[in-house]
């Protein structure tokens, strides 16, 4: 296919990246930062652009990885005839694009992007979705020629998925950093901590995760939860109001539950 | 050396097993479940018992692997003369077993034990502490020939340590449970999210965890934070106290770090 990719943040040079080495032409590149474009565009033997006036219609798929916000205002400014035009957005709804373009979608690699950690695209999911049973095809097409695991999901399962990712992914990582936090205040290395990390995700590949849970919560042991809040009270309240937080929760899924 | 382990969970039974294969004698195996003392004994060429008076004296070691209430009451109800006794806590100060024997100390192995998830003794820590030097020592000793990565922490790093071990055990692992529960009510597969987990992981293997942290609060995306507590409100009153604990921390911590 013909693309061209608005926005090389960590997910558009990625995508371009991919797109690229996988067969398809990508025809511009576009970021504010015209040297990024011109880097970019050189491994990817496209052609680099810093001016949105200056996207050129005839691209079989416009990709907009760019912020949330400026998904829009992007959609408003290029001129791209019936061209597929996507975002990349986990957040943002579809209809972001009614009354701008007419055929639309979205092409969604739920990961977290960095430049400094590549997605792996063999196991990555990819979500699509759009307002034309072609161009759904088309994306389904598309995502298949760059990963295994293409997802159809709907407006409502994006919105959840979106969620999901946060739980799973920034919170998880913000507990990790608490732990960090609590053992470099007493001098202790966090290395000590990764084998348990690693045997947290072991166990979800297995079971499901309301099964494995363990824990002063999961066994109803108030004396230990008792002497951990007062702990995290002298160090840092965010941990101690989380701590409450998630035991409350895991207590009110043992009791709906029947216990684990 | 000759070893005795009264309770035979999940935490004690992984010792015996461990350190009979590496060479070590195990004498008496106690649970009150008789025919388990007896199937575990088999297996481990101990003498299984199931009445703590007839725990025998002559023992290197004892090993109390109960659960945190039980330890003074069994530490109270053996006669092992000068003995070392040890229990397997995390959460249990030393004092325990102060006024009730004379030569004690901690052999606590951090990890998310379960029988049906086999710890891997061959990455796991063991954390190790005694009232007596040469108890210490000899704890040291015998860790170490069962695992490679041994630490003595004082009784301030253990209590921190165990908080640390529920942020990212326990916590995470109610965090992935959240999140199949969301996927449950939407019909979407939790697979979907594992390479994100697996991800998650990779990243602090090389970097440490705040500077890691992407997401809607650490870039200060209010109107999506704003539109996720808005869907979790309708959903599950709990996720959403937890959503917005999370991301007033890391909002915090953003702030007094100057950003990530």
């Amino acid at each position: 296919m013909n693309i061209s990719i608005i926005g090389i943040g960590n997910v558009g040079s990625a995508l371009a990246t991919r797109l690229f080495q996988n067969g398809h032409k990508i025809i511009q590149l576009f970021s504010r930062n015209h040297q990024k474009a011109e880097k970019l565009a050189l491994e990817v033997d496209a052609q680099p652009c810093s001016n949105l006036n200056n996207i050129i219609a005839g691209a079989d798929l416009y990709i907009l990885a760019v912020h949330d916000d400026a998904i829009a205002k992007v959609a408003q400014s290029i001129t791209v005839g019936d061209a597929l035009v996507v975002h990349s957005s986990g957040a943002t709804p579809l209809g972001v694009f009614e009354g701008i373009v007419s055929n639309y979608g979205v092409f969604y690699p739920l990961q977290t992007f960095s430049n400094a950690y590549p997605p792996d695209f063999s196991e990555l999911p990819i979500c699509v979705a759009a307002n034309q049973e072609k161009s759904l095809q088309l994306l389904i097409g598309l995502a298949e020629t760059i990963c295994p695991n293409v997802y159809m999901i709907t407006e409502a399962q994006r919105e959840a998925l979106h969620v999901a990712a946060v739980f799973v992914n920034n919170f998880s990582n913000h507990l990790f950093a608490m732990a960090y936090d609590i053992c470099q205040q007493e001098g202790l290395d966090f290395n000590i901590l990764k084998p348990l990390i690693r045997q947290t995700i072991q166990k979800i590949e297995e079971g499901t995760p309301a099964t494995v849970q363990t824990g002063p919560a999961a066994r109803g042991d108030t004396g230990t939860i008792a002497r951990h809040l007062a702990w995290l009270a002298q160090k840092e309240p965010y941990y101690k109001t989380i701590y409450q937080a998630m035991t409350n929760s895991i207590l009110d899924s043992k009791k709906n539950k029947g216990g684990e």
